[in-house]
């Protein structure tokens, strides 16, 4: 009896994925094996990294298997525990295919706590996306007071949320972003002291306009935008590369301007980083990013898309600026 | 009475300098002002990174002006002393134009003391280019026992010290260079673990071969050969970016692969440095190196170019790699 649905990995895609790369599948509800429970999915989360899912060959994400499901942050509600060490009707959060209907380890779903915010904040504010800001900001980046700190995808799920703390930590912000609306977003109800629109400006002469150059750099985009960022890199610099979304589709190696050389001239250090190596510091991170949201201090925004079938839309809307702050799924009513 | 030689910078040059960059210019020897000594060339150091005080505009050394006299690091004789606090036959460095005579500050010039060793390793070994190697080494790039450590311009006078240094702290170190006889000296009497000659094997396979990937870069040279090595990078690998001298010649901003989204996946560190920041601790590395030395543990050669007529072409050759180990211009006998 087909009662579950679940998308699979059509096929590998090159360049720019589309709808064929996603194949929706009639399935069954999956029986939850001992130390299992059954869940029922209520939002998934579609993120930029899973791009690099999508290819063959080893990188810090596992490939998904062409035949095989998507896999995914989700948050769900237990339907039934097998000794999971649920009760029927909790709320968890874990890694889940994109389905209605999954079957998952126990041991490898967490109790969603998000207090009095909606349960879709475990996975954009209050989760990965929200901690990956946190600790690129506090242990990579690390404006000081002071410093001009530029984000790029700074409407982003990740970088709405460094540019505030870069913020909170006392640097003057100026958040890099595809439209007018993101900007307004950006310097009014977030509070960075600027943004740039790279669609409509150009990025370096805004950049010359609104800083005497940078001190410190949250990077989710690469490509030009950076390129222009580095050109303005200030004497002992910081740069954190969390992401480099205007690549992730190319199929060959993108060439842009060597900018190894300014390094040298401003002893300015590049680090890349995952927000997995921080796992033993995950609890802390979330409580704290809780409590900012609480007190006031911390704004988020979600798009949601509703209907698993329009999943991969969403995730596709990632890669041209469609979502505003954290895309989520609503795969069902809660 | 013309008794002095000086060079001068005849133009900026476009590209790769040539003999219609420099001057020599008869000139008289100067008269030591009050706290000033009139000094002896006896060796002049050229250095890549001159190559960048022949541009207009800001960067970390002060351009040259055009007509003006060029400058460097020297050692000199001094032959009379106006209150400068040294006696006639003393031997000193310091950065002195490149003639045969020049007037200096007292304050500006300091005693040379290579103990057993010719003065003109205070250009050297015990000088500048060792220093840059001392704390590049253990400041950023800083190899640990076992890594893998690759070293570009692994025969120059920066990168054939860093080399060893890296070897002593229990790395496993691959020096890249341009020609078969310097990949003999790296392997044979340097005592590194392996050698690539750029020119004639393809750097990314021949680190293929050789090993497991790239824990540790010291980089000196940029463009294709860092191309590779970034390719091969390891999980937190450290990259330290001293110079990049297969671009300084570029005109325009020279193109290559986009390198930064490989930081993310193996979460590695790229920083910049310049010596001169860690000028506070300029004696206490000197003093090291000499100990070094002298015990044998750290191998260095010079090349000498003879006479201060010749020192462009012993700049240039720089550019085409003719040196092995430090290059100087000896400009008087001793």
């Amino acid at each position: 009896m087909a009662d579950n649905r679940r998308y699979h990995l059509a096929k590998r895609p090159e360049g720019t994925p589309d709808a064929d790369t996603f194949d929706l599948r009639e399935a069954e509800r999956p029986e939850p094996g001992p130390g299992q429970a059954l869940v029922r999915l209520l939002y998934l989360s579609v993120d930029p990294y899973m791009r690099g899912r999508m290819r063959a060959g080893e990188s810090y994400a596992e490939p998904w298997d062409v035949g095989g499901p998507l896999y995914g942050g989700a948050v769900a509600e237990v339907v039934e525990s097998n000794g999971a060490g649920f009760e029927p009707g909790e709320t968890v959060v874990g890694n889940l295919p994109w389905a209605e209907y999954a079957a998952a380890d126990g041991s490898e779903l967490t109790p969603v706590d998000t207090g009095e915010l909606p349960v879709s904040t475990a996975l954009g504010v209050l989760g990965m996306p929200g901690r990956t800001a946190y600790f690129g900001v506090r242990e990579v980046v690390e404006p000081r007071a002071g410093d001009v700190m530029v984000v790029s995808g700074a409407a982003g799920a990740v970088g709405s949320v460094a540019g505030q703390l870069g913020e909170l930590q006392g640097a003057d912000v100026v958040g890099v972003a595809g439209s007018d609306e993101k900007v307004d977003w950006l310097t009014g109800e977030l509070g960075l002291t600027a943004g740039v629109n790279y669609e409509s400006e150009d990025v370096g002469e805004r950049l010359d306009e609104l800083t005497d150059g940078v001190d410190a750099y949250y990077d989710n985009v690469g490509g030009p935008v950076t390129d222009a960022v580095f050109q303005r890199l200030n004497v002992d610099a910081r740069v954190g590369i969390c992401g480099q979304i205007a690549l992730y589709n190319e199929e060959e190696v993108p060439t842009g301007p060597r900018k190894l050389g300014k390094l040298v001239e401003t002893r300015a250090r590049v680090e890349g980083f995952l927000v997995g190596d921080f796992a033993p510091r995950f609890g802390a991170a979330t409580e704290r990013l809780g409590e900012l949201v609480a007190g006031g201090e911390l704004q988020y925004r979600e798009t949601v898309t509703e209907g698993l079938e329009n999943a991969p839309d969403a995730f596709l809307g990632l890669f041209e600026g469609e979502n505003v702050g954290k895309q989520v799924v609503e795969v069902a009513d809660h």
